[in-house]
């Protein structure tokens, strides 16, 4: 279904979808773009891209419609009044938004004839088309597969997901929160090895190493977790060893004048944890402080 | 100066103690062993160790003595005592503790004539030994160097970091400190992406890749920060577009019914942060929250 002819229309042109449209543009895709200021196109025209004056001919110039927007309410100002013209398109929503935001846009365009797949892309705007990006989606699975070669060309890491359309959206802000909690903690380090003279780049193979150590234990976890016999067997360590131990970040942050507020927070998690009996548990405990009740 | 027959004394038998010298053994060390409870040496006698009665005799038997103890409290209540009997003495203490604590005891063991090595072990008992467990260890070179072959039974990670004895302790509490981090955002994680039926170990190869995108982020930041310019150029995404993004986190928490404490946490970080002026910075910014004051 796929050729090198199939041509693609880019809804919405900030930084992201401009670089979606140019990396389609610089495949050799036929590019419609569109967007609210049309001064955003100025360069993605000048590398050949068609500018549609309304969102009606950009759905009407190709059969795959990739959309980008800042928001779903956007995203439905701008194709919620198409009716059917959406009829037999395929629209590829890489909008940022909640797991409840996908699975309703995708009940919409069912309604409307559309195909619809959900993505989540897991890259900044210069990492598109990178070998190493990822981009998550969600859908039919024959409707991906149709469109994967040019799905493709925005990282090699483009990943399918299953039917819920809800999943990129989850594991989108999943892996972004790991992030956060990851960056936070490596700069807490780092302004705790400071007061020892000691630079960042000094501390940052250290921190990768315990990182990849930190894998194996996320490995062990999700093993216990997903048994969901509620046991959490320590392997490695007691959480109340680990209790212990953090007395000691807490200590020397303390002494040393840098930021309590993080390890304060690692405290009342893991004493809340150990408040519901899991003393002698392992790490993967904790998860049943952050799960909804009453599963 | 080290050969197969130095002996090694061992002072705390604790999981850890036991770890340290049953390990020796294992190697075919002389290994004299000594705790308040003795009943604790039982498996080490039968496997060859020689039980001490005081500490004073267990430092005696040996030029090399590893202390891992409970507290730098404790370490000062059983080794603090014998004074002209540590002269000329190796101490080794891997007992936790802060880096004050580790600079104080330096001097204390300096002034009572014994050579001194502070050290962190990162790893748990059943590691002690392994070609991957990572010890930390300071203080003078050519201490660290006489004694490096027995050290390094305990982990082929062993590394010296240099004469500030408070270093292991920094570097301890640090990584430490990046594996709550983790830990806790993956937990997180999980307990998102469980709502859509998504079973952790779904989610660990991802988390995993994720980390390694991580990684690369931190070696860029830490040049920022290394450079001490005050200046932390946005290589990959500004602080408000994290901010953003971390809305969608928030709201996806809430709407599952996923705690929120967690990212509420980062949400007022990175809103103290650009309320510091740092909105167009990277995130390495965000380590201006987290040092001490008047640097």
């Amino acid at each position: 279904m796929d050729d090198n002819r199939t041509s693609v229309s880019v809804l919405g042109l900030g930084l992201m979808g401009q670089a979606l449209a140019a990396t389609f543009l610089k495949a050799g895709r036929a590019t419609t773009v569109w967007n609210r200021s049309a001064d955003k196109a100025d360069r993605l025209v000048a590398d050949g891209a068609v500018l549609a004056g309304t969102p009606a001919d950009a759905v009407a110039a190709s059969d795959l419609v990739v959309v980008c927007l800042s928001t779903y309410d956007v995203v439905h100002e701008v194709i919620g009044p198409l009716g059917d013209a959406l009829h037999g398109k395929t629209v590829v929503n890489l909008t940022s938004g909640s797991s409840e935001q996908a699975r309703d846009t995708a009940e919409w365009a069912r309604k409307n004839g559309a195909a619809y797949l959900d993505g989540a892309i897991m890259a900044t705007p210069p990492g598109i088309g990178a070998e190493t990006s990822v981009l998550f989606y969600a859908g039919d699975e024959a409707v991906f597969d149709a469109h994967e070669p040019v799905l493709r060309l925005l990282g090699g890491g483009t990943t399918y997901l299953g039917t819920d359309h809800g999943k990129p959206a989850l594991f989108d802000v999943s892996l972004l929160g790991l992030m956060w909690g990851a960056l936070n903690s490596f700069l807490h380090g780092v302004a705790i090895v400071e007061t020892g003279g000691v630079k960042a780049r000094e501390f940052v193979p250290w921190a990768h190493m315990w990182l990849d150590a930190i894998k194996i234990f996320t490995a062990d976890y999700a093993a216990q977790i997903d048994a969901g016999d509620g046991e959490f067997p320590a392997n490695d360590a007691r959480l109340e060893t680990h209790l212990g131990a953090l007395r000691h970040l807490l200590e020397e942050s303390e002494a040393l004048g840098v930021d309590t507020a993080l390890p304060e927070y690692s405290r009342k998690l893991m004493e809340g944890v150990i408040a519901q009996g899991h003393a002698r548990n392992s790490y993967a405990s904790v998860i049943t402080a952050y799960r909804r009740p009453a599963r």
